[in-house]
């Protein structure tokens, strides 16, 4: 069975034919790490699915990258902002290590569940699992102080500890990339459970 | 018609019969200034609908209070965490002024939408909001400074400014209420537009 078929009978139930016509749609990609999918300004008019790889979305303020998240193998995203209303995303997406990804145009997949209504049960899937990380985000943001943030990524999102440039695990904590070595020290120093 | 169902027909087409159905799972409750309709552990499992006043959600943290949103007349609000999963809420909601509220239980809402299909969408309605002011509030703190931020809200949400204590805004700004104040005072001896 297709990778992105088999991850979605994971949440949804769709038989055979199903699962077929969700395949169809899906369109394959390479990028490599440090290139870009999508940049400010453009449209986010699909969904992805990562068959490989890791994938960042950051915002630019004057220069300055506010990373949003982190998405690995075997997961889906998309700026829902962009995709569900048609505006241009104000998000950039890059690949943090070479990828390779299944893209679900909008266009298609409205088509899709025109035929089959099953799959209006993805799209709220993924608007759950967006709640979910944006919630989780708006928590850890509000709540932790820096190094609490860093100690609740070792444990919760150690993929993103092992795999992401430090300076991009600073942008995505809202911390300076110095605080953060620090912050690392620190921990080592008082052999902390740190990967 | 009433209040709600005249609310909902701003963004649902539905009929007169599934308005009426709409209408006969709502339940009227008031709640007095500073009471709470929901503490931390309970559930949230129901949606409301603000008839009157303000609410605003918070997060609790060692007895320090991180405001996630505040929501006035006409608006809908529910911890998506809680309502789709039947989890205990990790929020307080606290009435900012006497309030009137329509709560739809989330019970009552499952047996509807499986009579009335059409208010599947309104729950996709709800998530979209839900994303749209997570997605807004993560960009603001992560892309903007305090005063930014506090200008961006005198801008695009004057209601938060005039009808919430300043020590909620600054909680909901991510800052202190004496930091808060010093920019206020900045911004008027900078005769910028506040109101």
């Amino acid at each position: 069975m297709h990778n992105v078929i088999s991850n979605l009978s994971e949440f949804l139930e769709f038989n055979e034919e199903e699962g077929k016509a969700f395949e169809s749609i899906l369109i394959y990609k390479k990028i490599k790490k440090n290139e870009h999918l999508l940049v400010e300004g453009e449209h986010c008019n699909y969904g992805v699915f990562i068959q490989k790889g890791c994938i960042r979305h950051y915002y630019l303020n004057d220069g300055v990258e506010s990373t949003g998240n982190f998405f690995f193998e075997n997961g889906w995203y998309a700026d829902f902002e962009s995709f569900l209303y048609g505006k241009p995303s104000m998000l950039n997406i890059e690949a943090l290590e070479d990828c390779e990804l299944y893209l679900a145009y909008k266009s298609d997949f409205d088509k899709l569940v025109i035929q089959y209504p099953i799959f209006n049960n993805f799209l709220r899937e993924m608007m759950e699992r967006t709640i979910k990380g944006l919630t989780g985000k708006g928590m850890t943001m509000s709540l932790l102080n820096p190094e609490e943030r860093y100690l609740a990524l070792i444990k919760y999102r150690p993929k993103v500890v092992e795999r992401v440039p430090l300076k991009h695990i600073a942008s995505y904590l809202g911390v300076k990339p110095e605080s953060l070595s620090r912050i690392r020290t620190r921990l080592t120093k008082n052999d902390k459970n740190l990967t």
